[in-house]
């Protein structure tokens, strides 16, 4: 159940103290010992991206990873060339404990925006790290944990099939939109993949589980998902089934994201079918997993279906009102946008919230995860830098 | 300060009794005694429109129109065949009473979406109304006052210039969005203008206005924006000088919603220059108004830069990293996407917050009107229908 999980990998977490407050761990580093080391990379596609997704995404070219240095406590963005100079040393010094060049060292960060990271505090965590480098679960674990911010619980997930196994870990609790989400995420195996097939299989799989995943419509500088691939099981991996297997492990680690999202009350699918292609239905499922009536009602455990209906209107996505239809788990509340039967029979009193709005238009349909926008959210995204 | 400053209009707004709960008027009716009747209207954009929607733009075709009935208490949008016959026989019963011809009333709604009016209280409310006509400002507050729903003031406006005068009313506090908000805006002049002349001046001014105010990104399936000239001064008016004084009369209704919107504690003018062109400075804008976490952060009064320079490189809008800067109530934050300066000198404890961000890339400039996401606004939301 974590990024140790497949054969060839170690991994570390520990204190570096970069965090302002409190005595959690904040630095983790995942070692991939080979014999192959593949890498694939998905990065936030914002125009405004942090110094460590340049450097990230630079190193990437070569799709060649030794191993990957996350840490909390400052996303390092907005920091500028001297922002930029301090994950270029970071890179450097773990390239320099373990003996392989900065060129295939990834770096993640994660935190406030604009504020630079003690370096000489993150460098020594590094050392400490390199020290306390392990296989077994509880070291992924360790690693798991040291990169959480405003999450509550760790994101792990592993999967193995045909005679390999993928494993990864996910952090990320806000700021979360297609682009990823606010999320850094390292997925790992064993399979034996070449380049190109770990490439394609992390673009689609994220393209169908993170970037499905939209908690509150916004997009970081910071979010990364790699996968590392150590060959060490000595099993080629055909690459439909590796697909499926990375996408089932990306999947889990979605559902664990959104289930700890930033003053979650409700785990909401909202699913668009019916629409006249794939896109309109994601566009139409994503405008009503972002619209803030919608989902405070939903914290009200309201089934105000006109704002479904108005949220869907209001989209980009082709809707024709005599075809709409929707349904709040599982209770027909609208059809072709007109009222039917009773909206107190839809019992939203639980933890999960189903969507569904039918187009009537085509063969296109979407599923996006989102959550409710509660009290709790407010709070915590009110005093976030302070 | 209201309709009934122009000359030639009377008002009225009375009890009907459609409002689930409360003592509060719910009509109100707004009559053009001419001698003109030249009208213009501006619909919201939402592909899923309100039965009055329907009507009123079928209405308005003619450019001509008697008379407005507007009706808080129920929205009349996903109400099907049935819900549009309500509204056609509403305007039926008003051109009954005022002996004109259906086809010169507006209807507008306001309320809950997906319930029927009780269509028997609203005919006698409209008699009830017809008898109450009056012209002088407390007519025109009476009917002001009738239409609010989550507001908690009436929101009203007046300018004389040239001889001739502009006057209006505006109701709506949230799921505002361009598409024009959810509002509901009846203004009215005494000015001589043609119908080409009305409908360029008000498509002009509810563009720079109404569309510029954005307060959850949500757009309603009821908003109606319409303007009755009654030529009743005698004055012809100058295109130009028509279109700049009922632009002026359109921002003073708008910062009205923006200041009464719901669950407001910070009222937010975001504007961005230096963009490619005057649209991309508007998505830019409108992206950073619409970022939860940067009205989290502001709520809590947080100049958190990160997440305004997240939000707009996020954005459809071109960004460049290099030539992005930020300031905050007048305090430079962050130049070329880099801290500058102490975040603590924002002061952002008072209720008016100024974000401004340079792209660096070109003339291209847009203010877009917000307010933070605040508990309060929470607390409305998710107890709306029930």
């Amino acid at each position: 159940m974590s990024v140790t999980a497949p054969q060839g990998f170690r991994a570390a977490g520990v204190r570096a103290g970069l965090r302002a407050h409190g005595e959690r761990p904040d630095l983790a580093l995942v070692v991939n010992d080979g014999p192959q080391q593949v890498a694939a990379g998905v990065f936030t596609r914002n125009q405004v991206k942090a110094a460590p997704v340049l450097w990230s995404q630079q190193v990437l070219q070569e799709h060649d990873l030794r191993a990957v240095v996350l840490n909390a406590g400052g996303a390092n963005a907005c920091t500028g060339p001297d922002g930029f100079g301090d994950t270029h040393r970071t890179a450097e010094h773990v390239a320099e404990v373990l003996g392989c060049g900065a060129i295939e060292v990834a770096v993640c960060s994660t935190g406030l925006i604009g504020e630079r990271l003690p370096l000489e505090k993150l460098l020594a965590g590094v050392d400490a790290a390199a020290g306390e480098l392990a296989d077994g679960e509880e070291a992924g674990t360790r690693a798991a944990t040291a990169v959480l911010t405003t999450d509550t619980v760790d994101k792990q997930a592993a999967a193995s099939r045909h005679g390999w196994t993928v494993g990864g870990f996910a952090k990320g609790a806000g700021m979360m939109a297609p682009s990823l989400a606010t999320m850094l995420v390292v997925v790992t195996t064993d399979a034996v993949v070449d380049a190109g097939t770990a490439d394609a299989a992390l673009r689609d799989a994220t393209a169908r589980t993170f970037d499905r995943l939209d908690i509150d419509g916004s997009t970081s500088t910071n979010d990364t998902v790699l996968l590392l691939a150590s060959g060490a099981s000595g099993v080629e991996a055909d690459a439909d089934a590796f697909t499926e297997v990375v996408t089932e492990v990306c999947a889990d680690l979605a559902r664990g994201l959104q289930a700890d999202a930033e003053g979650v009350t409700k785990r909401i699918a909202v699913t668009v079918t019916g629409a006249r292609d794939d896109h309109d239905a994601l566009v139409g499922a994503r405008a009503i997993a972002r619209d803030s009536l919608v989902k405070t009602a939903l914290f009200g455990s309201d089934p105000n279906w006109g704002r479904i209906a108005a949220a869907v209107g209001a989209s980009e996505a082709t809707v024709e009102p005599g075809t709409l239809s929707v349904t709040v788990n599982g209770v027909l509340l609208c059809e072709a946008a007109t009222a039917v039967g009773d909206r107190s029979k839809a019992d939203l009193s639980g933890p999960e919230v189903t969507v569904e709005v039918d187009l009537g238009l085509g063969d296109g349909q979407a599923t996006v995860l989102t959550t409710d926008l509660s009290h709790a959210y407010v709070e915590e995204n009110s005093a976030y830098s302070t």
